[in-house]
């Protein structure tokens, strides 16, 4: 896929390759999908301030996240039903991080279990969860994530109920067949129809996870400084900056509108990761010079799984490896440490 | 009409119902129409801040406003004219009102007399007023509404003359009937041709109406925090800000805009309502979130009105209470008393 | 011209009645006509706070602008080669401000001599004048019309040279015919394809003005309020914000934008007049209340001329006089001299 | 080429003659090619405060730039691969600085070695360099410029590595020859295939050139405050500012816009040159006013080149000497060294 050369291609590739149906639920967002656009279009609004005559031949992009040594501060965030893109799904995906030694999150409604997807890969995926209103099925998917080696739970707080997705529920509910209506983590675990989601979700549940779990907890979901300093007040070990990928609430809010509120409000007490419209190197870099530890990429390796399975997904992962590292170079760092607020500034003639 | 999944289909289909020369009357505004547009596109420079982990999974969406206790923050705007929309006119929006539960404002100009459109309803409609020259007719009005059991008297005070509505001038004209020239509250009370309005209003008449009726009073067109106060001073019962659907003054002002300097001046003394440009469940939201105590909307009913009666009356306000109760839920709170500031904020990377 | 209902749709008919090359003339301004269009568009910035409850049963629209009564503060700008847009030129002009009772300031390039058009006036029109290099034709053009009683002169200070204006370079040479490269003030008194214009004038001109004619003296083109400092320290008698309706510089600059710090600086010192991009009534009320003690207007009527001669230009004046009536009736003022700051603010959420 | 009136038309010529392969590398730029528009729309943010009553006839636009009288501020920018807009190459472009006196600056990467380009030009081109790896070969260059008395080496520091040009990789490795692949000044001393450019430059190279040639050292790439204040310490005799046309990064950073916190550091020690997105004599205008000391242009007059050879080089410059005169005159300064921050403002209603 090398004349493949930035994810806007790979995004038209899958749209020749995906069913309609089905790329539409990728691509939609919440009702007329204007954070969905704004999530992509408001790294507009920040300028990068580059450095000049730094010896930048070696370029370290890796980062040490939760204990963790990672090689790049690229994740492959938590996408559900990956089936619905190429008929690997998740399996695709897993070995596309393996070959490239990138993390992945791997979702609670990802069409294979969580077993098949770990066993493809060295560095266990961390495993992202929506809790069940019964709480013994719950307890049930992290012990099989933990026995399988998952050091980390993500648990996802910005889908009490579902978003209004007009676009695919419009499009779905034509195209879809009975067997991919169940996912492999919660397969036979549910009544048909059975809609399992937790509405009553308060700051508890950290504390109900603690006692479930060895895993390390991540909290997916995070938009405001009030919420960040409750992360780390009821003991969450990092969070994820993300509005779900514009799919949720229509709030008009950028995730990297909302990142520098919240970074300050951390100030380095725990990891901050964060997640929505990533498409570009320099978006990358925006997001950890505003203070983003590490940035979670969602349909930008989707895209790479629907044009071509694994392939895809390296090729995904590649294209934006490679625009941070010479965005890097013509920004004059050679460390993501380095990275920070003077690197950056917002609007115009400031 | 459970096909139709928002306002703008809705509206769409209603652009197919109604006759063109009645819909641009519906659709129009003052001048260039920028004040109509902006009353719309002007609540996407407000964000939405929700907040996580909070148990949504009862919300409450009842308030209080003027004694009367509302299940909805969602009123019913006075609309003129109905008959132009659906042959069941104003009936149709009353029956509406009735089987949801919602709060109706029934306008001086409707085709069907106040007695009519109250004897569908429970809760009996507020009375919006067009205070004639001759203030014996004004006293029949207002009579005749109180006679019905009326507990608020709504008066509109931004149409001292006729806003500059071309569009309409233009299509109007042309396909008139004689019997759609009356209205049923003024028929046999007006010379042909008699344009009754009175240009010379000032704040006396809250006096006078306060001496010529026992009905609450509302002032229908507050833009000003000057206006917001004397309104307090003279003894309104409550505001509206409006800035008539954008119908009358093209001030390049969207009634969101005006908002917060009202609310602050008038800091909680008395209710405020809000009205112009609802489109969406978040809309809603973020008026509240700046300090109004309910919303009115207006051509968002109309759209149901003309795409199918009282069923499309109906459809419209449950796609925006839906829409609401959703978006309350993804923002974390479960009472509209929650909402404030905090859940909202203006511009970019504040 | 009745069903003519606003200076866009007076634009397009004058669009089908002016030759292409002539309205190019009219249309076109420096550069690539950012300006031209910013002096439009940015009164879109600019809000009007409309105020509730006055009695706008009688509006006084009359001004006093250096001891004249006027009834209205819309004054006719010097427009050149007015012959371009209709046969009638600029005696057209002067028998429409002559029956609606506005001013008119006629151009030292007007295609009748002033004696000519100042024969239709009651109140003898202003003169705008363009000092040539030979002093002694300039004295000549100030005796003519202060022979003819005009009281006052207006003298342009922003064309030292032309600017650039690309549009009609490349049109109007091509359909130009040689009877109207000359015009009625000047003929006989140049030599053929001689540039007559002054670049060399300093403030002294405004003392060798004085010196030279008993006429008040108006500089026409100040934008910034040094200058505007500058012209009452010299004894200029009043001042014209103006950017030569975009036809001069191309600096992004709209008068709109530049006339608050003019009347900051002037403070009610001597009058200020406004000129440029006014095509509604709310525009005209925008430049009154941000500090405009009149406003003048040049392409608007010029559409009504080319449109229809002197009816046409009737019209354009009658349209904006009922918009300016009209807006001041809905923002609740009754007389010009009401107006004041409350009345506007500049952008959004202040 | 008379008829031609702007950049713009030369530019709309410039496609008609040059090939598309080597147009899409002159127009191309890095990523989705936004910082590209950017320098040049960002200019319309910048408004002109024109002062009047200033005697122009007379306009001096010389500048004095490290010791050398230039007539104008307009700076030929290095642009490499000359050969591709027109046969002649840069032969043509500095036959035309020689007509017009204008300065030119040659590239490392110029078609012709530096020795031809010197061959037409009394005042002696500057030259740009690239150093290599092999810091042999960067002295080799040196020395050739320097013996043909060129008085000034422009160091390029922005492009460690190359930035993403994806619109000329995708067009420009089809149509190239291979004689085209090698250039004048490096011919002979280059492997096949060889990248010689050196990514491990720190701010010793300035000690290192100062050493190794008596020629003053420019540095071109400047684009924040704190690299200029090291280029100061470090003792660079000038800086430009650039972001190489908007090849490397794509940072959303226009140069005018960086170019006011790099001059308020500079404060007057050493020149500011100016580069980046000029195509009218008002953008000109406006760098100079924010304090650049002259101006390079790059795409500009390759048009020209493209369009017409010497010819095209030469009016390109000649539109924009005219447009600078004019603009000069219709802002009220006489010689560049008047213009000053007073003469523009940013953004509306300040």
């Amino acid at each position: 896929m090398e004349h493949i050369k930035n994810i806007a291609q790979l995004q038209a590739l899958a749209e020749k390759h995906i069913a309609e149906d089905y790329f539409h639920y990728l691509e939609g967002g919440a009702d007329d999908q204007r954070t969905l656009s704004r999530n992509i279009t408001a790294f507009q609004s920040i300028q990068i301030r580059p450095r000049r005559l730094v010896d930048v031949r070696e370029v370290d992009t890796s980062v040490q996240i939760l204990g963790q040594d990672l090689p790049s501060p690229i994740i492959l965030a938590p996408v559900g039903w990956q089936g619905y893109f190429h008929s690997d799904g998740e399996i695709a995906t897993a070995r596309a991080a393996q070959s490239t030694g990138h993390l992945m999150i791997a979702s609670t409604v990802s069409v294979y279990p969580y077993s098949d997807i770990a066993k493809e890969l060295e560095r266990k995926p961390w495993f992202q969860l929506y809790p069940t209103t019964d709480r013994r099925i719950t307890k049930l998917l992290l012990k099989k994530a933990e026995d399988e080696g998952c050091p980390v739970v993500v648990l996802t707080i910005d889908l009490p109920v579902a978003g209004n997705r007009e676009k695919h529920i419009r499009t779905l509910t034509q195209g879809l067949k009975n067997e991919q209506k169940q996912t492999g983590n919660l397969r036979g675990l549910l009544k048909e129809g059975e809609t399992p989601w937790d509405s009553s979700m308060t700051w508890d549940i950290i504390a109900w996870l603690s006692a479930n779990t060895q895993m390390k907890i991540v909290l997916k979901g995070i938009l405001t400084h009030e919420d960040a300093s409750l992360a780390v007040k009821y003991g969450a070990d990092a969070i994820i900056v993300s509005n779900h990928g514009g799919r949720q609430l229509e709030s008009d809010l950028a995730t990297i509108e909302a990142l520098s509120e919240i970074t300050d409000a951390i100030a380095g007490k725990i990891p901050v990761l964060f997640d929505g419209g990533i498409r570009r190197g320099t978006d990358i870099l925006k997001a950890l010079a505003i203070g983003a530890d590490a940035v979670c990429i969602g349909r930008a390796y989707c895209y790479g799984l629907g044009a071509g399975g694994q392939a895809g997904v390296e090729r995904a992962i590649q294209i934006l490896q490679e625009e941070l590292v010479r965005n890097m170079k013509l920004t004059g760092v050679t460390s993501i440490q380095q990275l920070n607020r003077n690197y950056v500034r917002l609007g115009m003639f400031k």
